[in-house]
């Protein structure tokens, strides 16, 4: 069992908490900027994912008595700890939604608290919204090459650890129909599926023998793995006769699975033998290392190939490790603050924020954002915040808030939304994103642009501190 | 919270269960193998981790109420819930040790169990003993350059997920003397270390303000953070200063941090200056983006590091998302059993084995393992597994078996060793190994051969398929 307690973070949170405490700054409000720098897979757009598990984090998150006991022999003071222990999460979220598309280098969420609330949630918070907003986008990835076909998450076995839990749910955020995963499933109302593995083929002496015995234990939704031995010349042929018999028996065969070879080939000549069978109705289901790649590819070789079952690839957002996404401090004590940097691409933006997407008259996106501040109504021209001198005017473009008040106090100020929500949500958004941003191949740039009020504000900060 | 129940699993073993169920195979006994194909990091060698967390889970194993419930509403049959009601593991496991060095196409652990179990644990062993078995590896590659620096794991909020509370455990046992990740700590009895992060400097309207708070509010294990401003021209005299006070307060600066930039002329410079100062005792510590391979040019460098911070390319195995651990059967109903396939490289080993390792005389790995039947007791040549006319005698050779009982009847038969107690093991592993193993580049493969009595049943059940 892993807890989600207060102590799923580092210490120097604590560290600095403690400090903080000492000092008696612990009710100094801090805001923060939740934003990655770099777009995964060499993509053109993120899927924001994780929110709704923070958020539920976030409103019961407490030490507990065992975590104070620990906490005690790690040499943190008496005084302190008393604090700790009725420590709760009571500030405030300002943030895109669950499955809005984000871009590098602009706001996702701001996070409103006193400075040791804001510094302690940090790193679940990271670790959260990170690895989710990962996988969503790894999915969404594989969906939009996918088009209709069935995606199924079978990556548990080789995910990192219990980050397979996260894995699947997110999945589903990016588009995913279903999992192998039956806990995740459980917990976050996931349609579960599975087929037949090797071993049960094997620990029959004959493939055939297998088979029958699998079809009438599972006459309903049986998928038969034709893999084994020889795929057109035993398993194709076995899973007819099986068929054949469950059709006598007024049942039907739900699908046979591919597992190995080349998925193409075996896939055409496998819907030749069943549909010359008269077994149109028999799907082909195909798993073994695919990822977007090699899903593309398949379906552009007109493999007839229904259900892709897609494991290592989806779950662990190979080849990316992970999103860089950053929390990094925009006010404190009352002031705007930046971390300044050798280079202005990583200088932050201070203060409160807002984020407005331009779209056309059809709703569509047109590539375009522009962070300003927070109270700025209308912002008519925006620079490009690595190289200032470039800017464009955007006076006249229709806009939406990205950001929105999700949190007041410690408590969700919107209801809840179901996974299903959060996957129709992203399929919508992904339908408004112009295709040249969602091609895998050197994909357009989505631009984003600070207000003038914002450079200006941080021109003053960095000023200031070149002093 | 994350239950590790037993739907902690894949739906298809449960599917698979339910019809071994009802055809009345469930007394059916049958072995499995775990073993991998191929080494991560294109390194000589794995470190097997996992095993502790895997057998307490095991001796806990059960299907909650919940999951029943759940698993009802999934139309699983009266009959097999109600026997789930009662699920328990209760197999038996012949294994390498926890901390053991291992090497492709070798069986690392055998778990022999009525056919339902062996399934349904299937997913969660895969899950546990792939990942921390990748993270160990990684964390013995980076120990091995860092020679007898501190390794820290600062990973936590770019993990993926809550894989990162199994990645703290795993690099401790690859060789990490601590953690950022407070409930890893305290669950796995690791030492939490911590610095500050920039968002405490920043929080203050100067640098020196800030170095200040700290070193009042954290007089011990204070490291002060020196990269947010100028590291040489700022945040090094500001911490020499706030140092020297420290030390007219009777209290000692522990170190420095470094965080971005060129950290081997970062790291010589604010040696310089800090010994000019007097203050040879300071530690430096340095973090950001480092691996294997950055540790080793910054030491090569001779930089002046006294302490590495390695997040992500740790926690999360970067650049491999996952080790390909398998789980095949090699027995059932009381037969061996074979998995074919086109290549023989890929045709899996059957029955019950044993693994020996061959060692000289000084007790050194030769870099040789023989896998038998396990009753053999005296191999004498071993057969290259892929190309069987490669042999080689090992007659004469010295032996050490890998393979132990473990856990029989679902309960262990050894006590639980502690992380410390696996990470000394691992060290002295790593000692037994010679150099050309361990090195980065195209390191020498260690050869995994197989029997005679091996050889000549996979020939035969080959043979027998190939009908």
């Amino acid at each position: 069992m892993i807890n989600f307690t207060a102590t799923y973070t580092d210490q120097y949170q604590l560290a600095m908490a403690q400090v903080y405490f000492k000092n008696g700054q612990k009710d100094q409000t801090a805001v923060f900027d939740y934003y990655f720098r770099k777009l995964p897979f060499k993509g053109g757009f993120a899927v924001f994912a994780g929110l709704e598990d923070l958020l539920e984090k976030l409103e019961n998150l407490s030490f507990s008595a065992d975590d104070i006991e620990y906490l005690e022999k790690q040499d943190f003071e008496p005084e302190f700890l008393e604090y700790l222990k009725n420590f709760k999460f009571s500030g405030n979220i300002y943030s895109a939604q669950e499955g809005d598309l984000v871009f590098p280098n602009s706001p996702i969420l701001q996070l409103e608290a006193n400075i040791i609330e804001a510094q302690i949630v940090e790193t679940m918070l990271l670790n959260l919204l990170n690895f989710q907003t990962l996988i969503a986008t790894k999915a969404s990835r594989i969906r939009l090459v996918a088009g209709d076909k069935m995606l199924l998450d079978f990556g548990l076995r080789r995910a990192q650890g219990p980050g397979g839990y996260y894995a699947s749910r997110a999945a589903v955020i990016g588009g995913f129909n279903g999992t192998s995963n039956v806990v995740a499933g459980k917990d976050f109302n996931i349609p579960v599926v599975g087929t037949m593995a090797h071993s049960f083929i094997m620990s029959y002496d004959s493939e055939l023998e297998a088979f029958r015995s699998f079809a009438s234990g599972r006459p309903k939704d049986c998928v038969l793995l034709v893999d084994t031995y020889d795929t057109l010349k035993s398993g194709i042929p076995n899973a007819i006769k099986v068929g054949k018999e469950m059709e006598e028996r007024g049942q039907k065969l739900a699908g046979i699975r591919l597992d190995s070879g080349d998925l193409a080939y075996l896939a055409r000549e496998s819907r030749k033998l069943l549909d010359a069978a008269g077994m149109e109705y028999v799907k082909i289901a195909a798993s073994n290392q695919l990822d977007e790649y090699v899903i593309k590819s398949l379906l552009e070789q007109k493999a007839a190939i229904d259900v892709f079952g897609v494991g290592t690839n989806l779950v662990t957002g190979n080849p990316d490790a992970a999103l860089d996404g950053v929390y990094k401090l925009a006010v404190s004590n009352g002031k705007a603050r930046i971390k300044i940097s050798e280079t202005l691409a990583k200088v932050t933006l201070p203060n409160r924020k807002q984020v407005f997407r331009m779209i056309n008259s059809e709703g569509d996106l047109i590539g375009v954002d522009a962070v300003c501040l927070r109270e700025e109504s209308n912002v008519t021209r925006i620079f490009d915040p690595k190289e200032p001198i470039k800017s464009m005017t955007v006076k006249d473009l229709q806009k939406e808030e990205v950001l929105h008040w999700i949190m007041k106090d410690g408590k969700r100020t919107q209801a809840s939304r179901s996974l299903n929500e959060i996957a129709a949500y992203v399929t919508s958004n992904l339908k408004r994103l112009p295709a040249e941003y969602k091609r895998f191949n050197n994909p357009h740039i989505y631009k984003v642009g600070i207000s003038q009020e914002l450079k200006e504000e941080r021109e003053k900060l960095l000023a200031k501190y070149q002093e």
